[in-house]
C-alpha cells in the first residue's frame, strides 16, 4: 500500500500538495477515478478517489474514513540534542517516527556541538517516515529550545533524563510504568553536565541508564523509542 | 574512556595495527609510558602501558585483564538482506553493534536489490561501533549467503522469520523465550516471498511480526536488536 500525506482535508475533499501530487501523477501515473490512501497525520486514514488534477495538484473525494492509531495507550516525547553530524540526527527522526514516537524537541545543551536545525527538512523526514511505516499520526516536532527553558515547562507524564554519569542509574525499563506518558531527555555527544543533571532532577526528571553500552546520541533516541513501545506491548 | 581494538595479543603484549596506532600516536598524541585500554573483541579488556612505537605501530605491555561482557545470558544472530542503499545496511550494523548483537549474516533473497557486500568495510564499521560503545565482544560477521543455503544450517536457538505477509503473525516478544539464543531472519525491501516463508517454516523458523508499523529492513534489524536485549533485561 502507498500512503499519501495531506494536511488539507475539508468538506469531504482532500488536496495533495505539489510534492505528493507529483509522486501521485508522474511517478505512479495515477489519474482521475483512481483510488488513493491518504493520512492527515492526525490519526485519520482516508480512502479517496481522485476527482481533479488542476495545476498539477490532486483533489480526491473521500470514500471512507478510518481511525487507525488512536490507541497506542501512552505518549512518548523525546527531547534530544541535535548531533554534530546532522545525518545522525535525521536518522534518529526517521527511525523513531517509523517505530513510534509522538513528540520530539531538539534540545540545546551546554556541550551541544550544533545549535541550529532545519525545521522544514526535519518535518519532511517525519512525513516520509510516517508514510513509509503506514502510520496515521505525524509526530509533533517542536521548535528547538535550550535545556534550561525546556525544564521550565511543566510537562505531563513520567520524566527521565538518560545519562551514565554516576554509573548507578537504574535502567529505564525498571522505573518506567507501562501505559504512562513519558518525557525522556537525551544529551549531546559529551553527555549532560553534572549541573544540567542536577537542574533536571530539581525539575522532576529521574536519571536513568539505557544499559551497559555507551550509546551515541541518535542510538540512544532510537533505543528509547523501541524500548517504550516494546514495554507497552508486553 | 577511549577504547582501542587489537587482534594481536600474545605473551603479555598487545600490538595495535596501523590505523589504531595512528589514532593513538598522532590524534591523541600518546607515547611510551602512557596507559591505554584495549579490547580484543573476544570479551577481554586490557589496561596496558605503551612500551614501544617502532615503525609507527604501538606495542603495549598488559598491566591488567578484565573480562567484561561475558554474561549477557543469550546470543542474538540476525540474518538480514543488505539494503539497496548501502548506507542503510551500514547503519544497521553500527546501531546493532552498539546496542548488542553477536552474529550477523548478510542474506540474499529473491527480492534482494543488492547481492554484494564489502566485508572489509562492514568489519571496520563493527570495530568502530564496538569501540564507541565500550564493548569487548566484536560481533561475528559471516560471509553473505543465499536464504536457501542459510536454511540448510542447523542453527541452535529459537528461530524466527520477521514478516507481515499474513497479518496474523504473533509479535516477537510474545513468542521469544527470555534467556534463549535466537536467530532472526529479516527480509529485503519487498519482504520475503510466500515461498521463502514456507521454506523457512519447514526449516523451523516461526513467522513473527515486529508490531503494527511497516518497518524498513534496517529499522527492523535495529528494532529486533533493541527488543531482544530489553526482553532479556526485564
Amino acid at each position: 500500500m502507498i500512503l499519501f500525506f495531506s494536511n488539507t482535508v475539508a468538506n469531504g475533499l482532500i488536496r495533495l500538495d505539489e510534492d505528493e501530487s507529483r509522486h501521485c501523477l508522474k511517478v505512479l501515473r495515477l489519474g482521475i477515478g483512481d483510488i488513493i490512501h491518504v493520512t492527515d497525520g492526525k490519526g485519520y486514514l482516508y480512502d479517496a478517489e481522485i476527482s481533479g488534477t488542476s495545476s498539477g495538484c490532486v483533489s480526491a473525494a473521500i470514500l471512507a474514513t478510518h481511525t487507525n492509531g488512536f490507541s497506542k495507550g501512552f505518549r512518548l516525547h523525546i527531547a534530544i540534542a541535535p548531533t554534530k553530524n546532522s545525518d545522525r540526527f535525521e536518522w534518529f527522526l526517521e527511525k523513531s517516527a517509523e517505530i513510534g514516537i509522538d513528540e520530539i524537541t531538539p534540545l540545546f545543551c551546554t556541550r551541544s556541538e550544533r545549535n541550529r536545525v532545519n525545521d522544514d527538512r526535519l518535518k519532511r523526514i517525519l512525513v516520509s517516515a510516517v508514510k513509509q511505516s503506514l502510520k496515521t499520526r505525524l509526530p509533533l516536532l517542536n521548535a528547538a529550545v535550550s535545556l534550561k527553558d525546556f525544564l521550565k515547562e511543566n510537562l505531563a507524564g513520567e520524566r527521565f533524563i538518560a545519562t551514565c554519569i554516576s554509573g548507578k542509574e537504574e535502567e529505564i525499563q525498571k522505573v518506567y510504568t507501562k501505559a504512562h506518558d513519558a518525557v525522556v531527555l537525551i544529551g549531546p555527544e559529551g553527555d549532560f553536565t553534572t549541573e544540567e543533571i542536577a537542574d533536571a532532577v530539581k525539575a522532576g526528571y529521574l536519571p536513568v541508564s539505557l544499559g551497559e553500552s555507551r550509546l551515541r546520541t541518535e542510538t540512544a533516541g532510537v533505543y528509547v523509542t523501541a524500548a517504550m513501545n516494546l514495554i507497552n506491548k508486553m
